[in-house]
């Protein structure tokens, strides 16, 4: 697979996949991860009422939801194997209503360092683009390293 | 009630109590609304299993969910009768795992516009700082008033 | 002139260069506009040894004042005759230093609304990115409102 | 002097003050450390013609010259001797014009880690906030490791 980021894990879907699976939240909402490539991740959520604002819309912390998981993921195909991913912040701009069937996010690497990954994403419902992230994802080089 | 904002309408509680109970998500989540003044929200939510990332914490999207909210409610609370809410965007830091029994949101107007209003937001899970957001809302004339 | 957006005042080019012909702080940093199309402004600045920081690289805040108004301007394309533009919010991450000889901003608008324009920017030292904007700009009836 | 940071270098307001010195667009602008204590910096600038924008106010790029610095040595104080600071990211709101005599900016430390700190810093013109900001800031071991 050609790609212009450097791949420093071959196995980064299974990962990146296996990760996935274990954030039980991305099960309660119903999302799905639609793609898994070298500094690219496509999740898919259906629009349920469950999940709404007062006005019947997607709540917008719910997109930010599966956008801040699209961009660690993303973020988490470049990382060496046995490293962790976390969100360090992340800036969401609304720009419609999430309405429709499908909230479909697609996140792309911006730029990738040895520590700090910087990721942005789209939401689209519908085909319409509805929130943008612009985020900042780091690696802990292992799973079990304590945060502090 | 003294405060250092000038209230628009004196029935702003009764307002915001109604919205968030039409806000679905938050039943779904489990959150409360446990303060309501003016500029000033707090809102609380149950740490659940259901609502984790990868590690068995809080998902950010989920904390975000929350600070959206209570920011948006904060807003609300300064707007005038027959105004609706809507987040036109928010940045997260994430500061510590959201681990413990309960997530605390509390979220105050920085600054009321006409039009636009600033917020702040803390997140704390039993007692320590988890995450912190800046977020801006814009105030629609009428709650049927289309967006476009 | 093709464009995917809708222009609401043909003299927009004449609009925009004269407006950044007025603020000051661009000859002061000399910048210089290099491109203005519907919904796209680029600036070029020197980098200068008065606009560093500790470590000799251009302060992100001088990357960021570029990017905010390359922002601004990108969003005035699309306004209409007689109207103002100002910044009501900004994110920047700094993606590497701002080293070289010159840094060049491309903005372009990511969805223009009546009200709120939402525009993002990349700055690129000698080719390569330094930094990139998600930025809102809102726009204001006429030059002469007062902003309250 | 007494603090809720943990200090790792007593000769923090030293190292603040000399990095502050060799930022040379502090000194194009104008700019002065006005109060250096642990996880806390304050910079006055004074308002002049040549740093505004088309409305004649401080355009928003060098009012956040002054939040990122300001920003940045707050993190810095709390770091350990031989450390260097960098922007990772910020993100600011503009709350009213910067209009006035004096800008005054006071960055606070939000939470101080090993490796990120977070700091939020208001801007006031004449006593009136003008801005706000939220940023990450990043601890480089030495001030001459690479960036790479």
């Amino acid at each position: 697979m050609k790609t212009r980021f450097e791949l420093q894990d071959s196995s980064f879907e299974k990962r990146v996949r296996e990760s996935f699976a274990s954030q039980r939240v991305m099960s309660l909402i119903g999302a799905e991860l639609s793609l898994v490539e070298p500094g690219v991740v496509e999740i898919k959520v259906p629009v349920r009422e469950d999940l709404t604002q007062q006005d019947g819309y997607m709540h917008a912390g719910i997109v930010t939801t599966v956008l801040d998981s699209a961009c660690g993921y993303a973020a988490f195909t470049l990382m060496p194997a046995g490293s962790s991913v976390l969100s360090v912040e992340f800036k969401v701009n609304l720009l419609a209503p999430a309405v429709g069937d499908v909230i479909r996010v697609r996140a792309e690497v911006k730029r990738a360092g040895r520590t700090l990954t910087v990721c942005i994403a789209d939401a689209f419902a519908d085909q319409n683009i509805c929130a943008t992230m612009l985020a900042t994802m780091i690696a802990l080089p292992s799973k079990r390293a304590p945060l502090t």
